[in-house]
């Protein structure tokens, strides 16, 4: 079955300083037209930082679109076209102050298929050393240490909402596992 | 430590079909003013269908915002005010055909916390039976049942990268585990 959807025009509606959004004019399988509206965005990365005891290094941040503070692993976008796995070493240290000699990749996701081209980027960093401090200005965040296993439980009671730190989380708990 | 951010104006940008596009004028902790680019989205559901021998009702659909066809758990939008467990139940019969006389609620998470509104409904359907089979008119789907074991292997290689699917169907396991 062939499900390509052909554009067939675009029309941009924002550029702004994180996101952009257009609406494509699609042909759809059957013939018909449909539009699809798209948000673009730079996409970003996710860390699960563990010290020696499995405890992950985990910040709380408030998050304007849903006016509540989260529970969340470091995390960031990629500034243009930067490397993954570079960004997700400097926002692990910007958020938490803590450097990694090891740093290995948990993939990749697409957090909201349905309207967004968002890509994050996940990684698992063992074996931390504290490196220097600066976080972002403008950024107003604490860390906290909890170990894997409870943000595990955390995450199946509800207690923790944010989409990439649950993908984070889990599969970090699975990964170690192998 | 106090994180909130009062908002000081609101600019509308985009009212779409699905999506609604605005930038809020904060100001910070610090005292410092920001914006934040925010989409609204009505939301959704995800389910995990789940026949006798734990396999499970996935879709392939072709995602605009990727440009790829991607292995997805049935899933929609909420219509206006909805219930998210009827969205669920309709959903599943209309992608999948199947009914479901066990419908959990699985949790529900913020898919893309950064510049998204959006909350999803995750739920686990088991003790199927045939429903009436009638999918969305320009809805283009397969539908595909495999193993539950088999899925969180797909997430953990990297072939599942839908966010929803990854953490419905590591939420499920776990789940079924307890």
């Amino acid at each position: 079955m062939d499900f390509y959807e052909k554009t067939i025009a675009t029309k941009e509606i924002f550029d702004g300083k994180i996101i952009k959004v257009r609406v494509d004019t699609v042909e759809l399988p059957n013939g018909n037209t449909s539009t699809r509206e798209i948000v673009s965005h730079p996409g970003g990365v996710g860390v699960v930082a563990l010290d020696e005891n499995n405890n992950v290094y985990m910040v709380r941040q408030f998050r304007k679109p849903l006016d509540k503070v989260l529970l969340e692993v470091p995390a960031g976008k990629l500034d243009g076209g930067e490397d993954p796995r570079i960004c997700g070493i400097r926002e692990l240290e910007e958020e938490t102050g803590m450097c990694a000699r090891s740093f290995e990749p948990l993939g990749e996701f697409y957090p909201s298929v349905g309207f967004s081209a968002e890509t994050l980027y996940l990684y698992i960093a063992r074996d931390l050393y504290p490196g220097k401090v600066h976080p972002d200005e403008d950024e107003f965040l604490e860390v906290e240490k909890i170990p894997l296993d409870t943000l595990v439980e955390m995450v199946m009671d509800g207690r923790i909402k944010d989409g990439k730190t649950i993908v984070a989380i889990l599969k970090a708990k699975l990964y170690l596992e192998k």
